[in-house]
């Protein structure tokens, strides 16, 4: 007997209600991306190898999965290549293709290759998979969904103000209560600056990130053994110990970092956006200025978003913010990008802790038709085509079976309604509907129970 | 300046048009495997290498994409393969995963390794991309998607009916009308038995089925160099001479292979489906006979199905048949199948060629707020997110930019109407809605546009 198949590690098959779950929440995303003028794009899931290599630091590239070339692949690489071969060297000579191992490269990539036909800004969302060789663990795959949403060529703080509110409103439509936490790279540099430490910009935020593991004492010891003098440490003393609200944070920064050109600016910026996004008000989610906010520091340089679900412990469900001249890597100078990202799996598993998804499952059948011989087949094939070109999803059974068996499908499956037709029912032109779940059963005409599934 | 950016070859991008499209296509297809019972999976893009190999002889073999092994990807390589490297011995040591080739085989795989969480009979419809390493051609990519519907565990003919029922309403909705070609594997090896060369049941099929590309004298001439005696080739004469209507054909079928064993069961067959379909009535598609309809024999072993489209000189959009024993490559035997797929790309040549496409694209704003200024801007987005909530997808530009300006992205984003809210607007809580294709303007309240646009 053959050993029992497997997938590879990290990877995963959805079953049906596991697809039906995730489409609810791509859906979701999808109309709302929609309401605030979001386009769809979709590149291929492989790139020329060149277009990916380089732009993830040197981590990412061992990551990113490579094709091997199709055909004779040893061709082309020089003998002595293979003499004392090393992986390194050789994986490029014979793979020259590699799977996407996000989305915003290929989104540049794409910008700039298709830059006559797109008009700026260009709005664009994007919900593919990804492939990354990490270690697999919980919530963790080699193989996930980003959903992004990302604006280039708009230099415009509205963009920031859109994008926050696009958060509130699937976050709103999915049920879930969230606070989006929002920094700006300015800020950090201002307190880099403020500090007398500007070399130290990436240390210190490296280190500030972790507050929430470490504690303010492990940020402090951390910031000791990067190089930041005592001094400067003792200055960022109110930050660590936290302050409370919005406006007592910007309060803080005025006097710390106001007198900094990219402190002012940072501010500035930072009043607009909240200032816009009071005005509409939002509808459930609490937008928190968070200074200890880094995430991929040397891509942003603006705005920083994350997003974080009430009453769930798991970490970020969203993040994204601004980045400068993302396209420049492939030629296209000075576009200003802004972005948010959702991380589906994530969502996923909060909507389930939470109890959140919808009750009934979209993809199983309204009712199964029994089958109780070639006669009433035959009839209750022409009543089920009816049902199903009116939209109503029917299945029915292959086989004149025991009844019991037939139920026993049904109810395995999870659909609610059996249909019995038997010889007097072909005579009245009616459907025995038994209610699964209540066992009722009560005899309809195919009119009755038109408006039975589609009311 | 960097070279301009490029995809691999045999892939594509797309853009917000065809995604909307291509989305269009899949939602009637999802929609109708819903209303015929059919479930959604989803497999891993990529399965272990030795899942896929050997399972679509040498020539898939070959055009499987593999992905080289992370990290150290030689430690596993003996050196002497490294002496005189032979790429087909070295790629199953540096590669030990395959990008998924078609969905029949991983759902294959899903079937064996989750049958203790699936009932029989178990029936699934998958959307997923596939990849092969195929010459690019028009119409022929090396990433494209498969659309498949199958049952597994059911012998009932009742299956192939409701199939054909499938094609046909999801056709239907497309506005399609197409031709349902339908054969058995039971009446080609009759045939291949009353000419008395059962052993060529290979050969004599690969040439009919090329009837229609080289006529048939050319089936003749190849039947003869493939070793068919020239008494058989002229008992197939009627079959090649074409023979009208489905009942004419059943007749001659009666009378050559009515006396084989393979041959009425075909027959019987054949009969059972085209009367139980007969019974139902089709909404539009045409249900032919074609004997010379052979599609993957080797795979195929009762019921074979293709469709072309009418009107458009395009090949099959679509085909499948039953199959037994599918899962028994992965050590679960004696479950029967048959399934039906839909080809994405060439459905979307149609539709595009006939004009088909839904006007709307639903992927388009339905209206641009022009950027007055700061406080017509917070004005504006207010009732913005009014409309929003309420499910109408609108823009907001991003900058006080000129008039003129916001016009020419209106326009070339295709989007139909710009709202515009100056000081008078403000007072009178009102929008000023121009439509840009007839250049009318009209004051709209909040309330009238949400009935405008939900009515």
């Amino acid at each position: 007997m053959a050993a029992k198949p497997s997938i590879p590690k990290g990877t995963r098959d959805f079953s049906p209600l596991e697809v039906s779950r995730r489409n609810y929440i791509f859906d979701v995303l999808k109309s709302n991306f929609r309401k605030f003028g979001f386009q769809p794009i979709e590149t291929p899931s492989f790139e020329n190898l060149d277009t990916l290599m380089g732009k993830y630091g040197e981590e990412g590239d061992r990551l990113i999965f490579k094709i091997l070339k199709s055909g004779d692949f040893l061709s082309e690489v020089e003998a002595n290549l293979l003499v004392q071969p090393e992986a390194n060297k050789l994986s490029s000579k014979i793979a020259d293709k590699a799977l996407r191992y996000d989305l915003t490269v290929p989104f540049a990539r794409y910008v700039v290759q298709h830059q006559n036909e797109i008009s700026l800004p260009f709005k664009r969302y994007q919900i593919q998979p990804v492939w990354r060789a990490d270690r697999p663990q919980r919530g963790r795959f080699r193989e996930f969904y980003q959903c992004d949403a990302d604006v280039v060529g708009s230099n415009s703080l509205w963009q920031e103000v859109e994008l926050i509110q696009l958060y509130d409103s699937a976050f709103h439509e999915l049920g879930l209560s969230v606070a989006i936490r929002l920094n700006n790279r300015k800020i950090l540099a201002g307190i880099a600056e403020a500090i007398g430490a500007p070399e130290l910009l990436i240390d210190f935020t490296v280190a500030l990130d972790k507050l929430d593991k470490i504690g303010a004492d492990g940020v402090k010891k951390e910031l000791l053994e990067r190089g930041l003098p005592q001094a400067a440490i003792d200055q960022l003393e109110p930050l660590l110990a936290g302050i409370e609200g919005n406006d007592q944070k910007l309060a803080f920064l005025e006097s710390f970092i106001g007198h900094t050109e990219s402190g002012a600016l940072g501010i500035r910026e930072m009043r607009t956006v909240l200032e816009r996004v009071s005005n509409v008000e939002l509808l459930n989610a609490n937008l928190e200025i968070d200074i200890t906010l880094a995430r991929g520091l040397n891509y942003y340089t603006g705005a920083i978003f994350e997003v974080a679900c009430l009453g769930v412990q798991l970490g970020s469900i969203g993040g994204g913010g601004r980045y400068d001249d993302l396209t420049g890597i492939f030629g296209l100078k000075n576009l200003s990008g802004v972005g948010i990202s959702f991380g589906l799996d994530r969502i996923y598993l909060c909507l389930e802790e939470l109890n959140l998804f919808p009750e009934e499952n979209s993809e199983v059948a309204k009712v199964l038709f029994a089958n109780m011989g070639e006669q009433e087949a035959l009839f209750a094939n022409k009543l089920i085509k009816d049902l199903r070109q009116r939209g109503v999803s029917c299945e029915f059974y292959p086989d004149a079976a025991k009844l019991k068996k037939q139920f026993d499908y049904a109810t395995k499956k999870g659909i609610p309604f059996i249909g019995i037709i038997g010889e007097s029912e072909m005579q009245s032109q009616t459907v025995q509907l038994k209610d699964l779940t209540t066992g009722e059963q009560q005899s309809k005409s195919v009119e009755e129970m038109l408006k039975f599934w589609n009311s």
